[in-house]
């Protein structure tokens, strides 16, 4: 089985598939007479097709361990789909460029203290993959009409290892 | 000075200002094979004016005490402002119905574990107010042309108690 190691994330490896939402390297000021710091528009929250809003929800996920198979990844095709984790613990991001309209080769991440993704519409990715604990994520992405939801089913799954 | 006590945060005393960001009584379905529940649409972000776009952000605020003095909240008439704790403390919310243009008697709410706020469009409310310990909220707002702050300043403050 072909294998990936994750790599740390960051805002320059994660570019090609949209944005780190985290306050590291961010652009901010001060707002509330200075008592508050607001690190300002962290992700493209992109909103396509017919009557497209944004919304917010939070994902309830189970926790995965690592090594784990990859066997499907999706991507959605009228809207950006932001992730940001309401616990301490690391997740697993994976995505994968486009290749004539199915995913090549999938690149895997893992995140570090505070940070969340913002997955670009019509970006190949796995699912939501909390580590070491089930976790709560705060999720911004697109209501609206149309099916905003593509699968693709590798022939020979992925293995993801243990960083 | 006149006086507010905070009520605890429910749907139901929070409806005529927004939405109460939670997963309890929200409805909810499972995603990902099972493996997730997505807690789906707890709030409705309203984009008005031109150029509108959502962002989001992340508040590093530093925390206040009870009692406090309210000298002045603030609305939006532009869009909504939703706030999400990214730690276990309590947040005080402070609102206000319109009357005339300018604030009414204001109302002041503590928030439990897990509860977030949807502030909606030009809806007056006090600063973001973590007790307890500085706090980071994850905010979802508008971005866009056109002046999107009002504030009014109180002839007379009013004291919000410990509650």
């Amino acid at each position: 089985m072909k294998a990936l190691t994750p790599e740390p994330l960051t805002r320059e490896n994660f570019a090609p598939f949209g944005q780190v939402i985290e306050t590291a390297g961010a652009h901010h000021y001060p707002i509330n007479s200075g008592n508050c710091e607001r690190f300002h528009d962290l992700a493209r929250v992109e909103l396509g097709g017919v009557h497209a809003r944004p919304l917010i929800s939070i994902l309830r996920s189970k926790s995965y361990a690592l090594p784990l198979t990859l066997g499907m990844v999706e991507r959605h095709p009228l809207g950006s789909q932001a992730f940001y984790p309401l616990s301490a613990h690391p997740f697993l991001v994976v995505v994968a460029p486009d290749q004539a309209g199915i995913p090549g080769t999938p690149r895997a991440f893992v995140t570090g203290p505070g940070q969340g993704v913002n997955i670009a519409m019509n970006t190949w990715h796995g699912v939501l993959t909390p580590l070491e604990a089930d976790a709560d994520f705060l999720c911004v992405d697109r209501g609206g009409e149309g099916n905003n939801l593509e699968e693709h089913f590798f022939a020979k799954p992925w293995l993801i290892r243990a960083p």
